[in-house]
Parts: C-alpha cells; sequence; structure tokens
C-alpha cells in the first residue's frame, strides 16, 4: 500500500485532503505541529480526525514559531473580527505566519523520506487565502521542484510529489468533494478565536469563510458556535 | 546596515560564513538548531563563535527531528570511524538527517522575514560533503526559487538571497578564506564523536576532513583532540 503524508491542520481543508487521500488507496500519515498557537482546540480536532480516518501514524511535532514572531496567530495581536478578506494578492492577512507552509512541508518532507513514501498532501487553496504567499500555486510548484532535489529519494531518481488538490477549489467546492469522500465535518474546526469550551466565534476570517463555504455547497454547517 | 541571518552550526564552514558576512558589512543574525543531537558540544561552539563575531541576536531554536528517526545523528546507530568518504553523489553518509537543510533554511527564511532581512547565508558545499542531496548547488538554487515565491518580501517584488559562498570550495580553501576573514577556529568543533570533555575523536569522517582541511590550507591546526 503507498504511503501519503498529510499536513493535518484539524480544519476543513485538511480534513478533506485525508478524504481525497483514502479515497485514493493511500496509507495515511498525518503531521501536526504545536508551535505556540494561541490554542490547542485544532490540535484536538486534529487527533481526532486522525482516530476517524484509522490513519497509520498521527505525528504531533514540537516547534517553536514564537522564537521569531511576526504574526497574529502566535502573538498577541488582536484578531481582527468581521472583516471581509479581499482576495487580493498583497493584502497578507496579520494571521499570516512567516514561511509556515515552507517550515510544514519541510518536517513533512523528512518524514516522507523516512516512511519511503513519495507523496505529500497539503490543503492549501488559492481562492480564499490568495492573501498567503505560501498558499499560492506557484509556491507549491517550487517548492515540489526543491524537494525533488533535496533528498535521497531525489537523488536516486525517485521524486517526490506535493498534492495540493484543492488549490483551485472555492470553500464550497471543497466541502462538496469532501463530503462525497466521507469527511465528517463536525469533527474539524477553523476558528481563530474559540471560547474555552472550543466553540467558534463565528466572527473571525475563518469562521466566516467557513459558514460561507457550508451555504455555498449546500451542505448542512455543523459548527458548535459558542 | 543591512542584515544577515546565518545558520551556525558551529563548524568551520558556519563559521567562515560568520567571517565573510562579517567582511561584507552585514549585521549579523545566527541561528543554531537543537535538533535531538548526540550531544550539544556544536551548540556551545555556535555560542561562543557568536559572541566572537559580536553578532547582533543569537537564536537557539528546538525541533524534534527524533520525530521521524532515520539517522545516525539523531539515533543510537554507530558513527562510522575511519571511512573515507568516497565523494560520489549516491554514497548517502548514515550521518544524513532527512530534509535536514530544508527544514534549517526554512527557519532562516521565516527570521529573516521577520527581521526584514534579504539576505540568508548557509556554509554548505559541494566539494566535501556531495553525498547530502541537499548540499548541492542546485538543491541551494531551487531553494532560493522557492524561498522567493514563499513569503510577503517576494510578493512585495523583494527577492530573499541564499548565499551560499564555500559552494564550490574545498575544505582547506574554505580554511584559508576564514583565517583572511579573522575567523577562530580553535571556537569551531567538528567532530560527530566527541569525548564527554569536547575533545575531538580524530576519527570519525568529520575530524578526518577537518584535519585534511588545515593541513591543505597551510593553517595550524587548533583542535583539541581526546
Amino acid at each position: 500500500m503507498k504511503k501519503a503524508v498529510i499536513l493535518l491542520s484539524g480544519g476543513i481543508d485538511s480534513a478533506t485532503c485525508c478524504g481525497i487521500a483514502r479515497r485514493d488507496g493511500y496509507e495515511l500519515y498525518t503531521m501536526s505541529f504545536r508551535y505556540g498557537q494561541r490554542h490547542y482546540v485544532e490540535l484536538e480536532a486534529a487527533e481526532q480526525l486522525a482516530r476517524y480516518f484509522n490513519v497509520a501514524y498521527h505525528s504531533v511535532v514540537n516547534i517553536d514559531l514564537r522564537a521569531f514572531g511576526g504574526s497574529a496567530l502566535t502573538s498577541e495581536t488582536a484578531i481582527p473580527k468581521n472583516r471581509v478578506p479581499s482576495g487580493e494578492e498583497n493584502d497578507i492577512p496579520v494571521t499570516y505566519v512567516p514561511a509556515r507552509n515552507t517550515i510544514f512541508l519541510s518536517f513533512a518532507l523528512g518524514w516522507a523520506e523516512v516512511l519511503d513514501s513519495r507523496d505529500i498532501f497539503v490543503g492549501v487553496n488559492a481562492v480564499d487565502y490568495s492573501g498567503y504567499p505560501d498558499c499560492r500555486p506557484e509556491f507549491i510548484a517550487a517548492y515540489q521542484n526543491m524537494a525533488r532535489l533535496a533528498t535521497r529519494a531525489g537523488v536516486e531518481g525517485r521524486g517526490v510529489t506535493i498534492h495540493a488538490p484543492l488549490q483551485e477549489l472555492s470553500k464550497g467546492e471543497i466541502i462538496r468533494l469532501g463530503d462525497t469522500c466521507g469527511v465528517d465535518y463536525a469533527l474539524t474546526h477553523s476558528c481563530y478565536d474559540p471560547a474555552p469550551d472550543g466553540g467558534a466565534c463565528g466572527e473571525c476570517d475563518s469562521c466566516l469563510i467557513r459558514k460561507r463555504g457550508f451555504e455555498e455547497a449546500g451542505v448542512a454547517d455543523p459548527t458548535r458556535y459558542a
């Protein structure tokens, strides 16, 4: 059985990647990060999803992005509320974490090499989050090119593929696709600023995009709001 | 004053990069990693070098490469002794750590973005360690291409440059160059398997290459052997 390493944040996109990889016959190896987030609700969601998808191994890597600061997601800057993201390329949200996807993919690459896996899945999509430079298709393509040169597998002529199957999809399309793959979105978490009991705020960028996504998909929204 | 982020392992190559960057007028920001190494002698060497070069900030990042195993440097596999590296591309040493340079460069990239630095220095060289895929010039070029797409600076049209000034130099040439830049090699550490007091074993690949380097350079070898 071919193995896939999947970056699993616990949100809609990465959960959908699990569903797609399972549908496509991969054995799943999921990887999450404890990186100095404000809250760990998303890590709990990732763990539940890993159990739901019956993955071969769920790895949680400790890294310290606070070491260089610079983002609302890892510091005490206020999270913007009820703001509609413009989708403009150079309107980079304050929730952008410097080089985060580059760092996460690099850990996935190391793990894939050890597992002898040639397939890494990442749930980036350029439509909703075009403000994040490291979610763009040209970034993923350049990453894959670099990854093929970085590893033993590459030297031995076996490439690594970075799968970003959601790249061109809207949030609604992602949810519809995941729905057909049997993803249970009740287990996912999106909110940047959850209540202590894990309930979603319903007002941050991420909650607004999620809400619109379920509407667009015509799928019942299972989100538990605070 | 322009800022440079320098990956500082505490060895000859990264120390030489510090000397070059200082000579070229950069303010130095050095970054080391506690990544589950067998020993921390190299981290102490990095700290001493940071002090010697009077850097603006020396950052030590905790990451857990043991999470996916796979290398003699982070597990209990025996370190090979008195083996002469062949220099063949597909003879990858067991001391290779999967995706290590990819991961280290990614942290440097995040820090550079926060510091608004456009220059990252890495001491890879293709001559002595051609067995490590992530030390090859084509890897560095591909990494830089990816890095320019990964960050806010890239989106805003300001690129990041990955400087690998030692890329084509032999160990002897590196030592001669560093000597002219005032690098104190007595502060550096190379041994994969040091004695408890930090003395070098004199027999591992890294010690052998270092010894030959000083001979080739015609520079007195300041190494303290166990």
